[in-house]
């Protein structure tokens, strides 16, 4: 998905100018998970001859994802518009979906099983399927497709209210969804919106009842037994420019709560929560059992993001371990 | 319509930025017409709520072109991104209007008769039809209804390939619609996409045959006898940096060919078609009768068009009758 | 006014570029008022045949500002170069206003019977006076001849001290006009500086004492009693990037004191005056006698300005009221 | 003098940005004869405490021109405005230097007699003179003084129409200026504007006639017996995007026509007049009686001056003269 | 290579900014061929943990390059610096390759086996030879082995003055080098230089004589019996602007000469050897026998490159061949 | 040295892009003591006949430091990346000093009488000795013919670990040099590192002890006799963007400890050091025995530092001095 920003914080048109890069759900958890070296594969459908979609699978390849399963079916190159917020004044998206070639792809036009073919983990979002019925299909049948073969799926509720215009409300086809999933990943307003289960948070306040958590994610894992872990990201908003940040996961036996950071000079959000999502599939990977040190994996992670501009997160594994193990004092390194 | 392109002679994404403008032909035209003292209305559908569309609005307004009759109705922001050619490279527009508000607009969106109070002169071109059928029909009423409100109606055929995608070949809608039109504009290649009358001139060879332009405007004005005037850009493309123009009028009685601008280092070659229409409904109305002087008008306005970047004509008609009466020779004025 | 200022926290031609914007006290508020759907027009005097002054214009037609009423006589286009501050750096303002149209402009050079038809509030400020004697004295007509024919006039006494070096002391000339004004608005400083009326405040210390501020503006109120309501905007610098932001007005019978806004991340701090101003008369227009939501919409608009770039305050009323309502807590809207 | 652009062949505004970038007659000849190796200071008087003077002189400062002679007196700081010409658009230059410091200076703010305290060349043009009254006495008194100590003293006639308001015509004044002058540099519309002596040429058609130049030369050495040396410079404007360029000398004994260079790309015009002085100045001073050489050089100089944005010709001698003795191909040096 | 030029035609500093790209012959060629289809790898030495570096292996990634024989040893990251020239100045280089990586690699240090594994072509430059003794005996190892392992090899002869400071003449080097190449490409002054074969062309002249070419490719190939093909690219330098541009290719039994190309608008002339190579490779491949075709899409893909900043050439074939095939009019495509 | 940084807080190469300015310990210095009025000189090694280091001597001298004692001698342009960091994320330095000429140079290369001719004081830093032996070397026979000449030598001992590879420990060299020193400077790391003394100070925490660093300057001053004053800077890293500020400064007869700034919007910090040395130059000239008032000009000076981007600290005695005497609250002046 083309991204379209104006720079400086700047109001939309406010100059003549967009900075232009790509992002997206699963697109930057495919970004994370590879900078963290692991064999990542993007796929999705872009329009054919088409010189930005193009551009786009060649942003992917510089970070090494493997972009050969990408399918070109006809269809607009979907973009977002993305005004950066500060302090009181909110980040504001604009989604130009409509039409995008993803929106009309229908079950049947991704091979899965080659998709498939030694892949080990598969990752969606709650985004997809708010598009387009057809888009909804397609996503339901990748999950099922992709339990069937043994593949490990995480999901990322993520709940897009600007979305969801054809028809359908979020739960009903999420709820379905999430059937299919080992990993759920969420923050409390993508538990009441896409799934219907309700947390006593007040997502404006800004202020955290770990307690609340702690019950919303077993409330989660017991309402979907599919679930193996869910974990719930924590965003004390103070301003667009300064949040608190922090996790939990919920694993049946254990919950987890991570450190806390907080994130005073935000560069870019958007993209932060993906790059929970792919600090914490690495994070899995790396640590095995110790869920404890994924969690912070994932939190360093994201935490980071926040520090530079576009979707994607450009770290390495070392430097979110740096962040996660030390105290991120962010002394100059010479 | 928001226009996207890469600065400084890139190919789109060679780095991460747009250079971000409104254009489209028949804003375009609205905002030469402004600059040269005209009051002038621009009518359109944009999406409402929409911080994109507001600022295409804004824009059009510095200018001093009047927006309020534009309608805000469901639908996309319409797109184009543009890559600058130069030399032997052709610039490249990729359209991406799919389900923008004007594609989805249909008879009955506009208030005609309300946009046509107090009017003397309706321009329209042969992008909008080429959009969609609703688009079409939208077209084919506004000007049956601005024929019949006695206000003139000026059409620049202009033939786009790459639109065209719903079913209709270019002259099946375009013949309609030209049978209510006063004056024609287009180019060789235009007149024979658009209407299906074929003019001896090979389009990429470049050179002209000034005769072959005399009978192919003579026979338009037969085939459409309501049309009193039929004008034909001659655009000779040496390459994407150096193009002659020139162009010529008829009218019926006489045959009017303007003086010939060799343009050597074109800064930005797209909105030059509009920039003549702009310039030729103001010639028309400055020098009235004096058909030769309103051609050599439109004929410099369009000239002085390809010197500076964006779709927008940005000259008074002071500076447009100076080149007319001078020698552009680009001599410092300080 | 142009406007010049260093990017990115430069020092000025530290890298040689300005960016480029156009602002001035009454030009911001028109813009804010236009901004949130009430005509407004913009009346000044500008050079003509300038192309400076003439991009001046249609950037204030973008926002719908009238600029019919603008007068063009002979003198400069003001200027104004400003280094954007941060941290313990403060912003600074050079002026360059010597010789501008509206530093030479004189009683008689604006039709006010012509300018004030049909309109029902006049809003200048201390800045205009400061400029010359000949500016003063047409700003002290305007108050006159807008209160004579019964217009709400409101006025920022903003002090600046760069400016006032004609000859007379702020006070002198301001105490008279503030005679013909019904809305006062100002910080503790401009009621010292323009009135000569001092409060026990001490500007640099960044703390806020109430009680000071109500007897304060209940002091001016006594003095010109021809003040319905007088404002005082309440700005705690902790630092050239972080600011506490409030207001009081006192309307002669009750002192309202609005909510405080910490602006932890300045963006530009300037205009931020106007954007109060703008949506003070914009607050009493919507809200009537309920003083208090007045004075929050005007509070809430100007926090908003400063998380933008330039001098003018891009938001609709409905984002005004967002925040006037809602947390401040910036989280993404998409 | 601050010189303000607007980027990429925009027209002023089209985009928020001026490219901020200093000249002005003397200055850049001061900075061409320092890049050549010769001891160069600029004398001028700028505003007091004020940034963008200190900028000025700290660029100057950076070419290695001494400052210490420079003034510093009430005034603004001058301004000008360069729109960048293309193909038929000429560029064009706003002057905003009304009270610029230099503007106020009067006879006696100098002291010349420190400032010429082991000089051997004053370097002066006809721009100075045209700004107010006081500045051309002060110009007087400058030359009168040089030629008084020995110095020789050169002038460029330029003639800017756009200034020369203060009431006098430019003949009136630089006729008088250059009885004092030694080496006079011209082009043929300086030639008969400031010194009302005519030359049979037509400045709009391009084209040359070499013994019309002879002959205008010729008469200027007659008229001003005390000027040694008379350069004119051949400018054949075939559109603001490529001139032809070549000047000639004559020392009272011979005639002197440098060779002709087709500069086909300018990429910035202003200043390569003044490129041709620093050029002179510098080539009289290496070539000595080999005048031709002095006029190749000189000529060489400024037509690499077209070659890069600024007023400021930033070339070694070593560069100049490689072009000089070359063929100007431009195959790229690695 | 790290490439750091000045934007916007300035000198270097001029502003405080560099375009910062990557580049070097054999990545362009690469580049190029990736872009045509042609499965294609990069193999150099580049310094380990360095960002710069990594970022150099990601935008080669994103053209689908391999980049996984890269190898990492100390060193630094080689730059280069670009003052791109106009008109009748030149482009100019400064190497900054002292103690590169590849510049302290030596035989053995890549293991060409793996390398060559399942390759069927092999392309090298005669500006890695240059660089130190150390890199041309690998690049004598390299050429060696990819014969002895039977693949083709390439060689562009480039001549780089300002690089061969090791001690050797170029010509000492190449000649032994060249005795391993199937394909050679040069210009006359490589010929000269590289191989110490002249001819009898003036290199500054800018006129070209066939004949003369075809002798001298004759002379390489007899001189070089295992040269199976020797091409000879004619550049016509007008000026840094404007060049000619065509081709030679001799293959013993007969000569072809190419198209010429008038190239009147140069984007940036860097690459564009690079992209001759590139297409050569990719038109040997594509047209088989048919060396005529091989030739022009070599000179056709070449001439695109001037048309684009950046050293790599961002064409399909499809584009290449369409210049090839039609008339380079550079109509807009829409 | 040429610091090359990507923009707009991104990771190096996110855009094609680096904003390019110069810097270096002991140029830092020279052009803050310029600022402030002090005669300065800079002294070092630079390649010959390179355009780069021709446009570094330039930008010291628009400081008005002299640069005429400027050795040109083969070697590189010495080059440093930077990233600048926000929130977590640290700054990271990539040196690429390597084979630079100052790295080449050695004893004898500078000819100290000259440079010391007439001079009061010399300025060092750690830098400079850890680039290569020769570079050590050279640097040990400056400040001994400093000392040996009666010039107050200072030293800020900062320690590079990612330089420091030539095969010496830091102390090794540091303690000899130091020798030779009258004005320590460092901070509590320099200190362990560079001298071998240490602090029982957690550089990590961010939370400072005055009382140790009372202790470890007395424990410098008492290992080195010869130190007059050592100072110690205490950066109290909250985050890469919030730095506590403050310093001590002991005399061996009193330690005085300075207010301490929070500077909590970093635009960059890179310089903040030399920024100090320079105030503390500076501030010893200003105030003579009055090291408490040297101490806070020195750290006001360097406060500011942070609030502008590049490495010089562009900022006048006087403004320095409006901070340390008023409250820093950032209000703006106009």
């Amino acid at each position: 998905m083309l991204r379209l920003a104006p720079p400086n914080f700047e109001r939309p048109l406010q100059s003549a100018m967009f900075v232009a890069t790509f992002g997206g759900g699963e697109a930057n958890v495919a970004v994370s998970t590879a900078n963290y070296g692991i064999p990542s594969s993007y796929v999705t459908v872009l329009p054919p001859k088409h010189a930005i979609a193009d551009a786009c699978i060649a942003e992917l390849r510089s970070f090494g994802v493997d972009t050969s399963h990408i399918v070109r079916k006809p269809g607009r190159m979907g973009i977002y518009f993305l005004e950066t917020g500060a302090n009181q004044r909110p980040s504001k998206v604009i989604y130009d979906r409509d039409n995008a070639s993803i929106a009309l792809a229908k079950p049947g036009d991704i091979d899965w099983d080659k998709v498939f073919d030694g892949a080990t983990w598969f990752h969606i979002t709650g985004i997809t399927p708010a598009i387009s019925q057809s888009a909804a299909d397609l996503s339901l049948e990748a999950v099922k497709k992709a339990r069937e073969k043994g593949l490990t799926v995480s999901c990322d509720f993520n709940y897009r209210k600007n979305l969801w215009k054809y028809g359908k409300a979020a739960r009903e086809v999420m709820r379905e969804l999430v059937k299919s999933v080992d990993v759920g990943i969420a923050n409390e307003e993508d538990v009441q919106e896409s799934l219907g289960i309700s947390a006593d948070v007040d997502v404006e306040s800004g202020e955290l009842n770990v307690e609340a958590y702690k019950a919303l994610s077993a409330k989660v894992l017991k309402e979907f037994p599919n679930l193996k872990i869910q974990t719930i990201t924590l965003r004390e908003s103070v301003s667009a420019s300064h949040n608190g940040w922090s996790a939990c996961l919920n694993n049946g036996k254990q919950f987890h709560l991570s450190r806390k950071y907080q994130i005073t000079h935000i560069v870019d959000r958007v993209g932060g929560g993906d790059a929970f999502s792919g600090g914490l599939i690495a994070g899995l990977d790396r640590y095995g059992d110790d869920h404890q040190s994924a969690l912070e994996f994932a939190v360093a992670a994201s935490c980071l993001k926040h520090s530079i501009p576009g979707d994607f997160n450009r770290f390495t594994a070392e430097e979110v371990e740096s962040l996660m193990k030390g105290g991120g004092s962010g002394r100059v390194q010479r």
